[in-house]
């Protein structure tokens, strides 16, 4: 008898917790998961702001698991009718089956933001701990550039810093980076701290929704007195690489754009072809998916209904990990209930209440009716948290993190500046400047859609000489000449999508693929330049 | 007056400490660094193992240099007529110059992997801390693979661990990787302990070439007791994805080669157009560079002769932190010296010794002449490098580091997979597969030198067809129609080199770059596809 459980996250890690808790050593239970540890998802607002090293939010599935089998695999799909996971493990192409008797799908939610172009490009997200520590990284990386620029408009959209989204994530995301930025100023000399912008955008007309409004009251107030800018009633329409337009066609000059919204399924859930509603999976009030006996799921991919007939949105589950932790107890003693012949019973609780962190040492919490406010909030929170972590070592660490980050000066490390992909599609306004003459020749650009113009200055007569670039032209190709400089200014005319190419990839495209080197071959005769590669070598 | 420092290691971060105690508040000191922490380099092999997390063996240079002006920007290069060095700082694109009136070179040195075709693509650095993080993800990413994979080839591969170069750097890193190992493998059942395989591999007759012969003899069966494989004058001759030619031509099937060889002068040194030596910048007794009134040079960079017409090599000072150190305040006062209208004076320091730690809590140490072995010495080895880390933060965090681990597991935690470059060389030996029929399609294959075979087997006749591919031909295309599986089987007939561009990338070029569309158009019209993009737009 085998039973798989589909995610490690709060959802898939206390089911295959609980199955082996209840089930005898005749049942193997094995976890598959992308990553090797689980994540404590309500510690990432503070990996992002450094007050916790990525490594200690998180614990490896293996410590917290004994006698569960990890498996560290990509799930790819399932194949209900001859009940095996397929998933690709490793460096392997090959996929791997992996059967099951029972399944349990928690694999969480995804993102879209199809609805909001540059988004996807632009944003950086919240969900897994690669953003967080990526976070972390950007908000330094502005600071260590407005400390150096001279130009105000970088320096500016430097330091405006922007989250869009007032839930839970959104809110704590916001307080924690502002503290790191507070905490961090000192160190910067030619920064002064009321060039700095923090703006928080929500579509609703408040902050905290699944807070009493007291609470979120205090905590719009607080927020506002640590400098924190409230954009209510304000949807995201589009973003670039350094702007966010509002659906009230404000324009936000901003290089940090974090977005807590836009959940959606993932596409492996999707390409299941089990029941979907709001873009969850179906199940019944016992957690089965509907229509299936051996299938069920938990956890924010799953709409669970917490009474018959739910069609109000405060009828289902909420997507929190003190929910999921229950539904994951559930799960447990339903399959072995089955397994014993007996039947599921419906999964019920009521919640505890909520809480969140404010930064600053900060917070507001609602427990079962009775509501707190400002450090004793905060001090739950942490408390809170503290006793959810699994494993000692995790508590450990976390708390001396906690400790050191009160007593010192949190560090400025940017551990690496997030290289941005080598080739990849960024979104301009009208009138945005794509280069400058003067400026180094980092890429190679072709027009997705929209349209530009270039200015060149003809070294004899002195004019200046303007071409249009509409979708299909490219430019920036005298970086197959060995160029490192700018000759000319491209700026968008419309509003433009350009396919970006660095210089180094843009360079051993040219030297491997033929068709490539073939198209530029009689603009580098033009400019007498010869470019080494394979086709040299064939020739010769 | 200005003084600018080039470099934030051991030579350029004491220099500028030391500048600024000794100069008055009219002159300006700045460094300039591509981070903005200093890395304290002998516990990189720590950070690699995990007994260290990355963000505690750094310390922010902000908080180590009070009153020095830290600019974290990348080194373009100096025109010393000038006096000015250009940088590109954070994300601009334009040249910034940085005026000095004394200019001191602390840029340490660089890694050149020419003679050893397929190392620079395959090989893991011990550099920077980013090479460090990456060493620790990798080698638990093996233990992962090997844990699952059911390939007994695909397992050794995983297994087996090298680590090219025995000086104090190969050293290290070879004895805290297996310990890391080794104290992981309790966590992976299906790993048998006797699978492993450590190899270290060094060129000389002996390890730790620096080190009394005593010593490095007890190194050696230490590392031996520990199940450490030493290939002795053993040079690299090539290497490809998943092995490792010797010059005998043994042939080591591996997935991990850490090379800590290959030393070479960095572009931008090579670039400032300074006499070299042994690809070092040639220095006076006193520091100064040759031929230069203003520039200073020290640490790994310089070859600093350490007596008149010093030729040996022990005639010039050895490239080690400890020395770095010595050589900064010596520069410091130098320039302090001629500020002040008096003479500069050589450098003189007698090493007091050299250490190097086992792992296993084992080490070697030779304390002007006094040796010691064993655990004293790892004692030894960390209390000095206590003392000799910048800041009380730091000093706590890497104690505390320390005691965690002595206390606890070491946690498997994998941070990320490290996802390989979107564009890459690949190198292949003779007989290798590229890929197999069924595998994932997951990149596009051009050729660039060597010769490769595709079998194909016809759906309908059931005979394979054999098609030979050589430089400029490609391969992989089918990603264009959508294909997921590979239908065919390419295997290396001669050694290759080949370029591999991901799935994601080729698609966007194929939707971007219209020469690229233009090419594979009769392909796609074959197959009865057609491809969005903005080709598409412009026809419309």
């Amino acid at each position: 008898m085998r039973i798989v459980v589909l995610g490690g996250g709060f959802g898939g890690m206390y089911t295959a917790r609980a199955l082996r808790r209840r089930l005898g050593p005749e049942v193997e239970v094995e976890l598959i998961n992308a990553e090797n540890y689980f994540v404590f998802q309500p510690l990432l607002p503070e990996v992002g702001a450094g007050s916790i090293t990525p490594a200690h939010a998180v614990s490896p599935l293996r410590f917290i698991l004994k006698g569960v089998t990890v498996r560290k695999a990509v799930v790819d799909s399932v194949d209900f009718a001859r009940k095996a996971v397929i998933v690709f493990q490793g460096i392997q192409r090959r996929p791997t089956e992996v059967p099951y008797d029972h399944l349990v799908i928690a694999l969480g939610q995804g993102t879209d933001f199809s609805r909001m172009p540059g988004l996807e490009e632009h944003a950086l997200k919240m969900k897994t701990l690669e953003d967080a520590r990526r976070l972390r990284i950007h908000v330094i990386e502005q600071l260590e550039h407005a400390q150096v620029t001279n130009l105000p408009d970088t320096k500016r959209g430097a330091l405006t810093f922007t989250v869009i989204g007032a839930g839970f994530s959104g809110v704590e995301t916001v307080g924690e980076m502002k503290e790191l930025i507070d905490r961090s100023l000192p160190f910067y000399p030619k920064i002064s701290p009321d060039e700095v912008r923090v703006k928080l955008v929500e579509f609703a007309p408040r902050i905290l929704g699944e807070m009493p409004q007291e609470l979120a009251d205090y905590a719009a107030k607080h927020l506002q007195k640590h400098g924190i800018e409230l954009m209510l009633e304000t949807g995201v329409k589009s973003c670039t690489h350094r702007q966010l337009v509002t659906n009230k066609d404000e324009v936000i000059d901003t290089r940090t754009i974090v977005a807590t919204i836009g959940n959606a399924p993932l596409p492996v859930v999707l390409r299941m072809g089990l029941p979907l509603q709001h873009g969850r999976l179906k199940v019944e009030r016992n957690l089965r998916v509907e229509g299936r006996e051996d299938v069920w799921a938990l956890g924010d991919c799953a709409l669970i209904p917490m009474k018959e007939g739910a069609s109000e949105r405060n009828d289902f589950a909420p997507p929190t990990a003190q929910f999921a932790v229950r539904e994951a107890d559930r799960v447990a003693r339903n399959i072995a209930a089955v397994l014993g012949g007996r039947a599921p019973e419906p999964f019920a609780y009521r919640s505890r209440g909520a809480l969140a962190s404010l930064g600053a040492r900060r917070g507001v919490a609602d427990l079962m009716g009775f509501k707190l406010k400002g450090f004793p909030a905060w001090i739950v929170w942490r408390a809170y948290y503290l006793a959810l972590l699994p494993g000692l070592g995790t508590k450990v660490r976390v708390m001396l993190n906690w400790t050191l980050d009160m007593l010192g000066a949190r560090s400025l490390v940017q551990l690496r500046s997030y290289r941005k992909p080598p080739m990849r599609y960024v979104y301009f306004r009208a009138g945005d400047r794509i280069y400058n003459e003067g400026d180094r020749s980092d890429g190679f650009y072709t027009v997705i859609s929209g349209a530009l113009e270039m200015d060149r200055t003809d070294p004899e007569t002195g004019e200046t000489l303007t071409r249009r670039l509409g979708p299909g032209d490219h430019f920036g190709e005298r970086l197959i000449l060995g160029a490192t400089r700018r000759r000319t200014t491209v700026r968008a005319v419309e509003d433009s999508k350009v396919l970006v190419m660095n210089r180094q990839e843009f360079l051993m495209l040219a030297e491997g693929f033929e068709a490539f080197r073939d198209y530029f071959r009689p603009y580098m005769e033009k400019h007498g330049v010869e470019l080494p590669g394979a086709g040299s070598d064939k020739d010769g």
